[in-house]
C-alpha cells in the first residue's frame, strides 16, 4: 500500500503513532493495528466505530473499545502515570471529546482527573472543584456552545490551559466555530486552543506539558 | 429636506426620537436638535463628535457632551428614575459602550448602577459585586474579546440580561463578531443580544424592561 | 454518572431545570425525567423525539408529547398564568420554534397569545392583529428567511421584542444566519436576539420580562 | 492608453457608456469625459469626488456635480422622461445611494419619484406614500442595517422591486453584507438584488424595466 | 389551523398564491391545494416530492407533476402567453432550477424560450443562440459553480437579466454562495439577483417584467 | 540583522530572490537592494512606494521605478525573452496587478503580450484579440469584481491559464474574495488561481510554464 | 435532450470532453458514454458510483471502474505517455483525489509518478523522495487539514506546483476551506490552486504544462 | 476611576499584571505604570506607542521602549532566566510579534533563543537550526501568510509548540485568519494556537510551560 507507517516517530517525537480510524478502509485499518501491536506491544486508535472494533477484534482479541470516546486500544498493564492533568467539560455532551483527551493522556503516561459538567451557567459546580483543578500541571477545558469555560478556568489557575472547542450546540454555533472563536479571543492568560472536537490533540499536548513538569 | 421627523413616536413607542449623530451633515444635525428641543424641552443624541458638540452649542448653549460615550444632550432636571438596571463591563475599554447604555436608560427614566471592569479573567471582581447585580430588574453586560461575561452573569441572576458585544479586541475577534457569537450561543438562561457596540439599543430595551417591573 | 443535576437552580434562578433532550442517551434521559418529576411534581423537556417520548412513557405514564414543538412534559394542572406574551411567526414553518417558546413561557407561569403566519409579505395579516400584540408585556417574533418581522413589530409596539431567527429557508439564508443578522441589525428600538431556533431561550426570557411586569 | 472606449455600447445595449470615476487617474478621467461628450453631446459619471469635478470643469465648463450622489454630468436639456420609477429609502443615510439610482434612471430617460426615509421602524411613513409607490412601473428600495424595507414593499406592490443594500450601519451589518442577505432571502415576490451601494446598477435596471413598460 | 391563506393576493399582487410544498405536513398540503383549486380553478406548487404528488392526486386526479422541477399543478388549458422570456442555463445540472423559473413564468401568462447548457466554458454554444436571447423582453440566467453566464449575457443584451445562482458545484462553491457572489458583483449592466436555487422567484419577476413590456 | 538572504535560491529555484518592499524598514530595504545588485548585477522589487524609490536611488542611481505596478528594479540590458505569455485584464483598474505579473515574467526571461480592458461586459473586445491569446504558451487573466474573464478565456484556449483575482470592486466583492471564489470554481479546464492581487506570483508561475515550453 | 455534447472541444481545447458523472440521470449518463466512445474510441468519466459503473457496463462491457478515484473509463491501449508529473499527497486519505488527478493526466498522455503519504508532520518521508519530485515537469500537491505540503514542495522545486486542497479533516477545516486558504496564501513561488477535491482540474492543468515541456 | 487594578494576580496567577497599552487614555496609562512600578519594582506593558513612551518617561525616567515589539518596561536587573524557549518566525515581518512573545517570556523568568526568518519556502534555513529548536522546553512559532511553519516544526520536535498566527500577508489571508486556520488544523502533534498577533499570550503560556520543566 501507499501508506508509510512512521515507525521512527517514537524515537523522534517520544510517542508511538496513534491511529486515526475514521474513514480508513477495513483492510488498511486491521493491518495498521496488527503492525503497531507487533512492534510496540500496545496500540491506540481514535474515532473508531463499533464495526471497526468487531473487525479488529477478529485479529487482536484483546482489543478494547470505549463507545463514548471511540477509542480502540490495547494498553500495556500497570503503566506508570505521572503528574496530574485536570480534564474539565462544560456539559455532559462534551464528555466524548473529553474522554478522547483523557485517555490519550493516560496512554501517554499521565495521570488524569476528570471534572465534568461544570459549565459557567452554574458556576458553583466549577468553584467547588477548584482545588483539584488548581493542583494540576495542566488543564484541558472542553466546551461547546459559547465555550466560556476556558476563560473562566484560565482566570483561576496559574498553569497552562489547553482549550478544546466542541461541536456541541446549534444555530449560530456553526458546528463549533463559535466556541473556537471564544477560546482564541480569551482575555485570560495561559490559554491555547486546538481544533474543534480535537480531544486527541489536547490530550497529547497536555501530556507533553505534564511530563515536562514531572521529569527529574 | 427629505428626512421625516417622527414626532408621533413618543405617543406610539413611549419615548421621543433619539438622534444618531454619526454621519449627519452639520445643517441637518443642528436643525434636528433644535426641533426636538423645542418640541420636548429635552433632546438626546448618540455617537456625536467633539466637533458636532461645538456646532450644536452655538444654537443650544445648554447642550452637554460626554466624550467617553459620545452622548450629546439637554436633559430635564430632576427627572424621576425608577427601579434599577445594573450595567456591567468586562474591561475598561468597554466603558464607552456601557456609558451609551447607562445614559440612554437614565434619560428614559431608569435608575442605573455601574459595575465596570469585572471580566471573567479575574472572577473575584464580579463575585464581590454580585449582590448589586442580583438586585437589579435587568442587567446589561458589555464585553469584547471573547465576551464570556454575559454567560457568567446569566448563570448567576434570575433577571433578563441584555448582552452587548463590543468591538474591543483584535485578530480573530473580527471587530466584535466573536463576542457576538459567544453571547448568541450562551448556555445560560435569560440572555438576549443586541448589535456590536449598540449601547443605545441595550439601554433602550433594559429601560423598557425595568419600567415594566416598576409600574403599578 | 458525571452529570450534575442542578437542583438548586430553582432557588437561584427562579425556575427549575429544563431538559434539553436532543442527543441524550436513553438511560440518562429517563433518569433525569424521573428525578426531576420526583423532586418538583412536574418536568419539562425540549427537542424530544417520538422515540424518546415512548421511552419516558414507560416510566412516567402521564408524560405528554407535542410533535410540533418536540416538548415532552408533565405539567401541574391549574397553574396560574399571569400577564400576556404575544408569540408571533412570519410563516407556518416557524410554528415549531414558536411553540417551543410559547409552551416554555406557559410552563413558567405566563399567559401567551399566539399570532402565527403574519409575515411581512402580506402586511395586512399583521396589522389586523396589532391590538393584541400591542397589549402584551413582551413580544416574541420568530421568523426565518429574511427575518424582517421582528423589525416591523419593533416599530409598532413599545414593549420589548425577543427576536428568534429560525432556520426556515434555503440558499443564502445559511440555516438561519441571514435571519439572525437581520434581527441583530434591526433599526427598530427594543429588540434583542437569541440563537437560531432557540424558542426555549426566547420563551424563558419573555417569561422573565412578563412576570416582572405583573409582580406586585 | 490601454483602455478601450466601448463606443458601440449605445447600439448594442441601448445606452451610452457611463463613467465609474472612482480610482481613475486624472488624465484618464478628463480624456474619457471629453471623448464621450464630443461623441454624444452628453456625459455621465458616478462616484466622482469634488476634486475630480474641479479637474473636469477646466475642460468642460458646463459639467455639473452633485456632492450627495457623487454624480458628475452634462445632460442634454429637455430630455423626455417616460413612465415612473419609485425610488425609496429606509433612512436619510441611504439617500446618497438612492440619488445615484434616481439620477441614473433620469439620465436614461425615466421619470422618477423620490420617497425617502420611510423605513420599517416607523411604518406609517411608508403606508402614507403607498399610492405613489403602487403606481410605479418599477420600485427601487435602498436600505442598510437590516434592510427589511424591500420585503415590506415587495409585499405591497405588484411591480418588480430592485433592492439595493447599502453599507449604512455598524457592527454585525458588516458593511452591508447583512442587508444584502436580508434582501436575497426575501419571502416577498418580485424582488431582485444588486450589489451593496450599487445605486447605478439599480437605476440602470429599473430604467430598462420602466421603458419596457412604456414602449408602444 | 394557524395558516392564513392569502386569498386577496390575486387582487393585491396580480397573481394567485403559489404553494411552497417543501416541509408542509400532508394534511396541510392537501387542504391548501383543494382550497386554491376550488377558488381559482387552477393551482400551482413548487418543490413537491413524488410522494406529495401521489397524496394530492387522491383528491385532485387532474394534478400534474414534473419530477425535474418538482412542480405540482393544475393549469387552465389554452392560457394565452404573451411576450417572451429567455430562460438560459450554464449546464444540464441547472435545468431543474431553470424549469421552476420557466414553468412559473408560463403559469403567470408569459411565453418562454429555453436555452440550456450554454455555459461560458464553450462560448460558441451561447453565441449561436444569441438572436433568440436578444429578442426576449427579459432573460433568466441560471448557473452554478462560478456563475459567469449572467455577466456574459448581461454584456450581450439590452434587456433586464434575472440571475439565479444554483447550488450546482462543490468545494469552495459553498452550496451556491460563490455563484451568488459572482452574480452580485457582475460588471455588466442590467443584472439583478435572486436567492440560490430560487427559480420560482426568478420566473415570477421575469414574468412581471415581461407582461409590463406587453401591456397596451 | 535577523533576516537571512536566500542567496542559494537561484541555484535551487532557478531565479534570484525578488524583494517584497512593502513594510520593510528603510535601512533593511536599501541594504537588501545593494547586496542583491552586487551579487547578481540586477535586482527586482515589488510593491515599492515612491518614497522607497527615492531612498534606494541614493545608493543605486540606475534604479528604475514604475508607479503603476510599484516595481523597483535594475535589469540587465538586452536580456533574451523566450516564448510568449498573454497577460489579460478585465478592466483598466486591474492593470497595476497585470503589470506586476508582466514585468515579473519579463525579468525572468519571458516575452509578454499585454491585452488589457477586455472584460466580459463587452465580449467583442476579447474576441477580437483571441488569435494573440491563443498563440501564447500560458495566459495570465487578472480580473476583479465578478472575475468571469478567467472562465471565458479558459474555455477559448488550450493552454494553462493563471487566474489572478484583484481587489477591484466594492460591496459584496469583499476586497477580492468574490473574484477569488469565481476563479476557484471555474467550470473551464486548465485554470489555477493565485492570491488576490498577487501579480508577482502569477508572473512567476507563468514564466516557469512558458520557459518549459521553450526549452530544447 | 437539452444537453449539448461539445464535440468540437477536442479541436478547440486539445482534449475530448470528460464526463462529470455525479448527479447525472441514468439514461443521460449511458447515452453520453456511448456517444463519446463511438466518436473517440475511448471515454473517461469522473466521480462515478459503483451503481453507475454497473449501468454503463451493460452497454459498454469493456468499461473499467476504479472505486478509489471514482473514475469510469475505456482507454486506448498502448497510449504513449510523455514527460513526467509528480503527484504527491500529504496523507492516505488524500489518495482518492490524487488518483483522480493522476489518472486524468495519464489519460491525457502524461507520465505520472505517485508519491503518497509524505505530509509535513513527518518531513523525512518527503525529503527521501525529493529527487523524483525535482525531476518532474510539474508537481501536483494534494493535501487536506492545514494543507502545508504545497508550500513545502513549492520551496524545494523550481517547477510549477498545482495545489489541490482536499476536504480531508474536521472542525475548523470547514470541508477544505482551510486548506484552500493555506495554499492560496503560500509564501513559496510557483504555486497555483484549484478547487477543493478537484483532482480532475489539477491533472488536466498539470498535463497541459507537462506536454508543453515535452513538445519539440 | 472605574478600572480595578488586579493586585492579587501575582498571588493567584504567579505573575504580575501586564499592561495592554493600546487605546488607554494618557492619564490612565501613566497612573497604572506608576502604581505597578511602586508595587512591584518593575512594570511591563505591551502595544505601546512612541508617544506613550514619551509620556510615561516623564514620570518614570528609567522606562525603556522597544519600537519593534512596542514593549514599554522597567525590568529588575540580573533576573535569573531558567530553561529555554525557542521563538521562531517564518519571515522578518513576523519579528514584531515574536519579540512581544520573547520579551514577555524573558520578563516572566524564561531564557529565550530567537530563530527568525526560517519559513518553509526555504526549508534549509530551518533545518540548519534544528538542534537549538529541539533542545527547547517549548517552541513559539510565529507566521503569517499560510502559516505552515508551525506544522513543520511540530513534526520535528517532541515538545509543545505554541503557534501564533500573524496578520502578515494580504488578500485571502484576511488579516491573519488564514494563518490561524492553518495552525488550528495542523496535522502535527503537540500544537496549540493563540490569537492573531498575540505574541504576549504565546510568550506567557510558553513561559508557564518552560518554568514547569525547570522546577525542582
Ligand atoms: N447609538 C445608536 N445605535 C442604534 N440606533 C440608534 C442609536 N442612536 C439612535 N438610534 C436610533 O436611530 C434613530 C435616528 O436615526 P435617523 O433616522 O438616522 O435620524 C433614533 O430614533 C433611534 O431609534
Ligand atoms: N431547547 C433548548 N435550547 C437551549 N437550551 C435548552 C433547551 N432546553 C433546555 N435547555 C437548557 O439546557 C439545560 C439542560 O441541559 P443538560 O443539563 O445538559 O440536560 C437546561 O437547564 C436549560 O438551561
Ligand atoms: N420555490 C419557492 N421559493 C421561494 N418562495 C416560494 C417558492 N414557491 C412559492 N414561494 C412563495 O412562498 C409562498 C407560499 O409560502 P407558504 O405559505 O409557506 O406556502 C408563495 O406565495 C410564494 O410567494
Ligand atoms: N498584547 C497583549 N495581547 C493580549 N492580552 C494582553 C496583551 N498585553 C497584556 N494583555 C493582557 O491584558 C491584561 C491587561 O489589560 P488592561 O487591564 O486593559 O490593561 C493583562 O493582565 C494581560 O492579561
Ligand atoms: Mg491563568
Ligand atoms: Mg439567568
Ligand atoms: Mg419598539
Ligand atoms: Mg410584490
Ligand atoms: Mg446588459
Ligand atoms: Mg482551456
Ligand atoms: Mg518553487
Ligand atoms: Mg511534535
Amino acid at each position: 500500500g501507499y501508506a508509510k507507517l512512521d515507525t521512527h516517530r517514537k524515537l523522534r517525537n517520544g510517542a508511538a503513532e496513534v491511529v486515526f480510524c475514521s474513514g480508513k478502509s477495513d483492510d488498511h485499518l486491521v493491518s495498521i493495528f496488527e503492525r503497531l501491536w507487533e512492534q510496540d506491544g500496545e496500540v491506540f486508535g481514535t474515532r473508531a466505530t463499533e464495526k471497526q472494533f468487531e473487525l479488529v477484534r477478529q485479529k487482536l482479541p484483546d482489543i478494547q473499545y470505549d463507545p463514548v470516546s471511540g477509542i480502540l486500544k490495547i494498553e500495556k498493564p500497570d503503566k506508570e502515570r505521572v503528574g496530574m492533568i485536570a480534564v474539565c467539560t462544560a456539559g455532559t455532551a462534551d464528555i466524548s471529546v473529553a474522554e478522547e483527551a483523557a485517555q490519550t493522556a493516560e496512554y501517554l503516561g499521565s495521570y488524569v482527573e476528570r471534572i465534568y459538567d461544570v459549565g459557567v451557567s452554574g458556576l458553583h459546580r466549577l468553584l467547588s472543584r477548584l482545588d483539584v483543578i488548581q493542583s494540576a500541571n495542566c488543564v484541558v477545558a472542553a466546551a461547546g456552545m459559547e465555550g466560556a469555560l476556558a476563560s473562566v478556568i484560565g482566570g483561576l489557575v496559574d498553569k497552562p490551559v489547553i482549550a478544546v472547542p466542541t461541536s456541541v450546540g446549534y444555530g449560530a454555533n456553526m458546528h463549533g466555530i463559535s466556541a473556537l472563536l471564544t477560546m482564541i479571543n480569551s482575555c485570560a492568560n495561559g490559554i491555547a486552543v486546538v481544533n474543534i472536537d480535537n480531544g486527541y490533540g489536547a490530550g497529547y499536548m497536555a501530556s507533553q506539558i505534564n511530563r515536562l513538569g514531572e521529569r527529574k
